[in-house]
C-alpha cells in the first residue's frame, strides 16, 4: 500500500471525540499499524450513570476501531437489543440514556476494572485488547474531567443537555469540571517524545476537541509538531451532532472558517494545515489567505469504509507536505 | 371462593425462600388478599456482585407473583436474553452468575434505591408494586446477612457454592454473618402483632428458613402462634435444590422426617404442624408419632397452578383446624 511507505516512519497522534471523529480514526487504523498510530480521545463526556462509568467518546472510537458500531442507528453497537432499559423504564427506573443490553456489558466491564484500581486507561487498553482492537485508545487524562454545558436553562452535565434534553437548550459556552487539576494520559506523554504529526479528527470543536487541547501543557507540546486538522461542518452544517447549533448559538457562522478561527484564536499558532469538504473549496483559499493555514478541500463525508481510507491517505499526504 | 370465608379474618405470615417456597407462595397469593398475607423472604442468599446488590429469594418471589418466572429454566424471568453476559464474557468479565438482560435492570434499580437510601424493604416495595404485586415482598432484615456455607473446599459465600460451585462442595455446615446483629424487618415485626398463622414454605430448612428462624426474637415470637412447615424433601429426594445433597453430606437422612427433626430440635415447640407429600404417607404416622407434631400427607409436587392453589388451600385448612 502506497501510505505505507510514505509513512512507515511515523507515529501519528490522532486527537478525537465521539462518532464523527471515530470514522476517520477507523480509516486511519487501515493504514498505520498500531505502533504508527496512537489515540487520543476525549473524556469531558464520561459521567457516572446507573453506578456504572459511561465513556460515551472513548466507546464509540472503541465500536468502530472493532468495526462493532451501530449503523443503522448511528451510535451504540451493533446487534444491540433493549431489554435491559425497557425493563428498567417499567421499574420506574431511569431510562433517558438508552443503554443497550451489549453495551451493558462494556460499561459493566469497565467499571468494575475501575473498582478493582485500574486507571481509565488500563481499563480501556483491557476492553480493546479483548476486542481485538490492535491500536491504543488513549484517554486523554485518567483523572476525571466533566464538561458543563452552559445554557439558557441553566448548567446541564454534558450527557443531561446531549441525551436527555437532545440538544434544545441553547449554549452560552462550557466548563470543564476537573481539567485544570488533570494530567495528560502518561500513554499520550509517552508517544509524543517520538510523535511525528498530528491529526485533529472531524469532531465538535467547543465539545470534543477543547477538552484536549486545553489539557495542561498539553497544546503547547504540540507545537513542534506538524498539526492537522478536518473540519466537522460542511455546508454549513455538521455531519453528525450538535456543533452547527452551537455555533450558531455562540453567535459564531456555522462554517469551516469559523472551525479554523476558533482553533487559531485559542491556540495561535497551532495548526499548520486544514481540511476541509469539497462542498466548502471557496472557503478552503479564503481560510489559507485570511488566516494564514494552508487548506484543502477534498471529500470529507465519510459514508463507506473506502472514503473513511481515502480521506485518511490524503490527511496523512498533507501532514507530510507539511513537515519541514 | 371457600376457603376466602375460611380465612377472612387471617393475617397470615409466609417464610420462605427462594423457587421452592415461591411456588406455594404463588398459591396462597392466589387465596388470601394482600391485607391477609405476607411474605417474610430469606436474604441470607444476598450478594453484591458487578456492582449490583442481587437478592435471590426475594427476585424469585418477586418473579413467581408477578407470573414472569421462567418457567423453561426454572429460575429468572420470562422472556429472557442474554445479550449483557454474553458480551460481558467476550470481554472478559466475571460471567459465572448467569445475569439475563430483563434480570439486570431489577438488579440495577434495586441498587440505585438502595444507593439513594431506601431500605431493602422500602426497595423491594418499589419494584414488587411497578410489577404490580398486590401482596408485601418484606425481607427478613434491612441488615446485609449473608449466609457461608462451610465445606470441603472451605467457606464460601453462598451464591459462590451455588452457582459457580454448582453445590458441587459437600458441605459441613453454614453460618450467618451479620445474623447476630441483624434485627428483623420492622414491617414483619408489626405484623406479628396481628399475626394468626405463620407458615414456613417447602423451601431449604439450612440456608431458606434457618437465617429467618434464628433472627434475633423472630422464633420466640412465633410461640403462641399455629405454625406449620411444609417438607420440601419428597420421597428422599429435593424437589428443587441441593436440600437433599446437603443432608446426605450432613449425615442426616434425606427425609421428610429429618425436615421435622430438624425444626423440632433447633426450635423446639415451634412448629403445630407438620405437611408431607402423599410419597412420604408412611412418614406422616411416625412424625405424628415420634416427634409428637400432627402431620398430614396431601400432594406437594407444585406443577400447575393448580396444585399451588391446592396446596394453599390445604395447608390453610391445616392451619385453622390447629388454632385453637
Amino acid at each position: 500500500m502506497a501510505a505505507t511507505s510514505i509513512t512507515a516512519m511515523s507515529k501519528i497522534l490522532a486527537i478525537t471525540g465521539g462518532v464523527g471523529g471515530a470514522k476517520l480514526a477507523l480509516g486511519l487504523s487501515k493504514v498505520l499499524a498500531s505502533d504508527e498510530l496512537l489515540f487520543a480521545v476525549n473524556t469531558g463526556d464520561d459521567f457516572d450513570h446507573l453506578g456504572l462509568h459511561i465513556s460515551p467518546d472513548i466507546d464509540s472510537l472503541t465500536y468502530a476501531l472493532a468495526e462493532e458500531n451501530n449503523q443503522e442507528l448511528g451510535w451504540g453497537r451493533q446487534g444491540e437489543t433493549w431489554q435491559f432499559i425497557e425493563s428498567l423504564e417499567a421499574l420506574g427506573g431511569e431510562s433517558w440514556f438508552r443503554l443497550g443490553d451489549k453495551d451493558m456489558a462494556l460499561h459493566t466491564q469497565r467499571t468494575q476494572l475501575l473498582n478493582s484500581g485500574a486507571s481509565l486507561s488500563d481499563a480501556t487498553a483491557s476492553i480493546t485488547q479483548a476486542l481485538n482492537i490492535a491500536h491504543t485508545v488513549a484517554p486523554m487524562t485518567n483523572t476525571p474531567v466533566r464538561t458543563i454545558v452552559h445554557s439558557d436553562q441553566g448548567d446541564l452535565a454534558f450527557q443531561h443537555y446531549f441525551v436527555r434534553e437532545q440538544c434544545q437548550p441553547a449554549v452560552t459556552g462550557f466548563s470543564f469540571n476537573g481539567l485544570a487539576d488533570a494530567r495528560l494520559n502518561p500513554v499520550i506523554e509517552n508517544w509524543l517524545e517520538r510523535c511525528t504529526g498530528v491529526i485533529i479528527c472531524p469532531s465538535n470543536p467547543y465539545v470534543s476537541v477543547d477538552p484536549l487541547l486545553k489539557l495542561n501543557g498539553f497544546a503547547e507540546r504540540l507545537t513542534d509538531l506538524p498539526v492537522v486538522a478536518i473540519s466537522p461542518i460542511v455546508g454549513g452544517l455538521a455531519i453528525k451532532g450538535p456543533a452547527a447549533k452551537m455555533m450558531a448559538e455562540l453567535d459564531v457562522p456555522a462554517s469551516a472558517y469559523a472551525v479554523a478561527q476558533h482553533y487559531e484564536h485559542h491556540y495561535p499558532g497551532l495548526m499548520n494545515g486544514y481540511i476541509v469538504d469539497k462542498t466548502d473549496e471557496k472557503e478552503a483559499s479564503r481560510i489559507t489567505d485570511g488566516l494564514r493555514i494552508p487548506t484543502i478541500a477534498t471529500n470529507s463525508i465519510m459514508v463507506t469504509l473506502q472514503d473513511r481510507v481515502d480521506l485518511a491517505h490524503t490527511t496523512l499526504g498533507f501532514l507530510r507536505d507539511l513537515t519541514p
